[in-house]
C-alpha cells in the first residue's frame, strides 16, 4: 500500500496555503503521494487546482447526519474542524501518512518520516510535553478513527482544538526533531538557536493568526512586506510566495487570497 | 556518596532567590543534601544566612564567557557568568546532582530526579531540540569537567551562556517531563495547557529578565503587585514572596532586595 502526506482546507485561503505546501513537497522530490481533505466550502475553481498537485482530493462533510458520533459533536461547534482532521485515520487506502497543516512549507525532504512510529510528532513550544498537531505521523486505521470520535466525545479537547484532543489519546507519543514542525516563531524567540539549528529546517509551520497568504507581497520588488515581529520570517515567507506566484496564481480567479479564509 | 541538589549565585540578589529556593526544596521534604556555588562577591552577612540553609556553600571563581555577539542576540549580557554553573561538575563528594537555577522554586517533591541519568533536563521552549540549562541531573567527574571546559573554549557556546555549551555537548539528552522546570511564561503562551497540566508542576523556573525578588510586594495584603503580563504568575510568585518574607527576609540586612542582583 502507498504512504501519503495528507492535508486538509475547509476554505479557499487554507486551499492556497495547501496547493503551496503540495508543490513545494514536490519540489524537494517527496516519493510519497500527496491526499488532502477538503469540506465542500471549497470553490470548484480551487478543488479543480488541488486535483492538479494532489494524487487524491476527498471531499468530507464534517456535519454527516449517518454518524451518531458526529451528531454529538453539533453542539460542540468549536471542534468542528477538529473532527474534520480525525477524518484523516479513515484513508486505509494508506498504509502509513503524515499529516502536515495547510500553513506548512516543505523546504527539505522529510521522507524518512514514515520510517517513524504512529504517533510521531514535535514538541510544542507553549507545553512541551504536548506535541504540536500541525505535523504528526500516523496509521489510518477504521479502529483508532472510531475511537478517536469515541474520546473527543467523551473526553473532549482541553484546548478546543484538535491538538488538545490528540495529545490525551497518545500520551505517548515518540518525539521527532524540531527541523520535521520548525515553528516560525522560534526564529525570535530563541535567536542563537535558530542560527546554529535553523538551517537543518526541513518543514517550516506558518502557526499563529497571520498566515503566509495574509501578508503582502511587493511583485515588483519580488519580496514579503513583513510586518514588525516577522521580519526573521522573511526568507521563509519569500520561498513561500516564489511558490505561490510561479505556480497556483497564474491559475486562481480573481478571489483576493488574503480574504479567503474568512469565508 | 550522598547526592545534592546544586544551585549558584554569584550577587546578593541570585543569593536571596537560592535562600527561597532552598526552602522551597527543604518544604517539599527532599531528602538529599543541598549545595550552593557561590563567588566572593557574595556579602558576608548573607554568605552566613546560606551556610543556614545549605549543607555546603562552595566559595569559586567567577567563570565568564566573554562572548558579548552571541549574548547581544538575547540581549542578556549578565548570562556569561553563567559559565560557572561549570564547576558543579567538580563536586565529587557526590555521586549523582540535580542542578537547579537560583530562580527555581520547588513546589512539589522532586527527588525522583535522582533516578534519572546524566544528562537529563527539559525541553527549552524556545527551541524544544534544545534543553534548557536552568535544571539538569548530572554526575560530578573532574574528567567531564575537563572536557566540558575545553569544549567551551573550542566549541564555545552558540548563545553566550552556559546552555549553549551543554547543549552541544550533550546532544543525547534525556528529555523528562516539562513539570521538572516549568518555565513560568508557559501559563500564558498555552494557557489552555497550563490549566490541564498546570497542577502537576513540581518545579517553577521564573527565567526571562524579571526575578520573583524584583517584583512588588504589598505586605500590608501579602500579596504581588504584578505587572502586566505577569498576572498568571501571580500564585507562584506569591508563593515565592511567602517563603522570602517568613523565612528570609528577617535574616537580611537592609538591602534593597530588587537592586540587588545588579551588582
Ligand atoms: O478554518 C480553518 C482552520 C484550519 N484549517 C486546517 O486546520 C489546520 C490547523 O489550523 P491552523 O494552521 O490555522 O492552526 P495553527 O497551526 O495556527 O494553530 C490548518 O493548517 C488547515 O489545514 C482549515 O482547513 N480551515
Ligand atoms: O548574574 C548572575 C546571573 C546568573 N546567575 C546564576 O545563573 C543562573 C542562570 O541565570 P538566569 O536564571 O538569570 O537565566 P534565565 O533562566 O533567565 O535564562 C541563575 O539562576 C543563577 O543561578 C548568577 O548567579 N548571577
Ligand atoms: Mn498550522
Ligand atoms: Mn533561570
Amino acid at each position: 500500500m502507498p504512504e501519503a502526506y495528507v492535508t486538509l482546507a475547509t476554505n479557499d485561503g487554507y486551499a492556497i496555503g495547501a496547493l503551496v505546501l503540495g508543490h513545494s513537497l514536490h519540489s524537494v522530490g517527496t516519493t510519497r503521494d500527496l491526499c488532502i481533505l477538503i469540506t465542500p466550502q471549497v470553490s470548484q475553481a480551487i478543488k479543480s487546482m488541488l486535483e492538479g498537485v494532489f494524487n487524491k482530493v476527498e471531499v468530507v462533510n464534517v456535519m454527516d447526519s449517518n454518524d451518531t458520533a458526529h451528531l454529538s459533536l453539533l453542539n460542540r461547534p468549536e471542534l468542528g474542524v477538529t473532527f474534520t482532521k480525525l477524518h484523516a485515520w479513515k484513508l486505509t487506502c494508506y498504509s502509513k501518512c503524515v499529516f502536515l497543516d495547510a500553513d506548512i512549507l516543505a523546504v527539505k525532504n522529510s521522507d524518512d518520516l514514515f520510517q517513524q512510529p504512529e504517533l510521531s510528532a514535535c514538541c510544542d513550544i507553549g507545553w512541551p510535553d504536548c506535541f504540536n498537531s500541525g505535523m504528526f505521523v500516523f496509521v489510518p486505521n477504521m479502529d483508532t478513527y472510531g475511537a478517536l470520535l469515541k474520546h473527543a466525545q467523551t473526553v473532549g479537547s482541553f484546548d478546543g482544538g484538535d491538538q488538545g484532543v490528540l495529545n490525551t489519546f497518545f500520551p505517548n507519543w515518540n518525539r521527532v526533531s524540531f527541523v520535521y514542525n520548525m515553528v516560525a516563531s522560534a526564529t525570535y524567540t530563541y535567536l542563537p538557536a535558530y542560527k546554529q539549528y535553523g538551517s537543518n529546517a526541513k518543514l517550516v509551520h506558518f502557526l499563529g493568526t497571520m498566515k503566509p497568504w495574509q501578508h503582502r507581497y511587493d511583485s515588483q520588488a519580488g519580496q514579503v512586506e513583513t510586518s514588525p515581529g516577522y521580519q526573521h520570517l522573511s526568507p521563509f515567507l519569500n520561498s513561500w510566495w516564489a511558490i505561490y506566484v510561479r505556480l497556483v496564481q497564474p491559475g486562481v480567479p480573481s478571489i483576493d487570497v488574503s480574504k479567503a479564509s474568512e469565508d
